[in-house]
């Protein structure tokens, strides 16, 4: 049994944002599934998606991304659309932008710590498009 | 045709890990399966799933890592649970907690250097659950 | 239904390749997927598959990596096969080595700006293998 779905997330500021609660929101079939897996695919190239605490790590993520990825690096060549662009590149291919999360009895089977994130990379993003496909029995 | 399973990693010091062998031993039936997919997923935020070389690097990642990401940083707040927590989450961010490998032929299609390791980020970590699910023919 | 297709990629120098066009002129039959998912599966621990931006960022992201995991780091031990070859398994780990790309009406449901990169680490590398599979409507 095959389900997909394309969902729209709300506008969110720079940071790590746990999405969880608003991504099963706009699951409600997900109990129709015994067991498979859940793709979720973000169709952008300056945010990304991840697994992680879903308490209170997610400040102290974005400290250390921004400075492992720091602006204005002299090197950068793709400068035109503001200091936050290339390093969200960057962020973006080193965190990735899709996630496949097991189902297990109707729901996903996140450890009890893990929450899905949002990680918005650009200081003033647009609301994003993330495609979600399932397949189970 | 589905199948999934819950496994119990031993608990291991912090490093990376070589875990094909022991991922293998608890799948005997992955032979049924002429082709299909096998998704592997940790259910934990301080340790991370992924592939390399199944020979010597792991002690080179090991030592890279904790250099990239280093511990006591004067701007982390998440520091009740010792100085290698912090760090764990970020690394676990960077690395990623799931992997999708190829079936083919009733074994898995990993090339000849890879192998899969547990990066284990937590100096004094416990067993680690991993939840296995394969889709195929 | 399942589809399972071997792909040499060409010897490629060092950097970031997108290979969108190269990996679709051979799936002409992803046409016959209504909805579902196509797994990429690159069987090397030297190179790294990625997605992003299909524009002019490539140059900064190749240089971004050089600098983050730079060569010939005292404390490396796996030196024999050049100073290349450590960076080039770290940024494989950390790019990761597999794509999970959603299928709708027969393409890949990429975003505008997304392609598919293959990531080549080595400064002197042969042809690439890739697995790719697919399952779907």
């Amino acid at each position: 049994m095959w389900m997909q779905k394309q969902l729209h997330l709300s506008a969110k500021p720079r940071g790590f944002h746990l999405i969880t609660d608003e991504i099963l929101q706009q699951l409600p079939d997900l109990n129709k599934f015994r067991l498979g897996l859940a793709h979720i695919f973000l169709q952008h190239t300056s945010a990304s998606l991840s697994i992680n605490e879903n308490a209170d790590v997610r400040r102290d993520l974005e400290s250390y991304f921004s400075r492992a990825v720091p602006e204005n690096q002299t090197y950068f060549r793709h400068i035109l659309e503001g200091a936050d662009d290339m390093p969200a590149h960057i962020k973006s291919v080193l965190l990735g932008c899709s996630l496949t999360i097991p189902i297990c009895d109707g729901k996903l089977a996140l450890g009890i710590w893990q929450g899905i994130y949002l990680c918005e990379h650009r200081n003033q993003a647009g609301m994003r498009s993330i495609l979600i496909t399932i397949n189970g029995d």
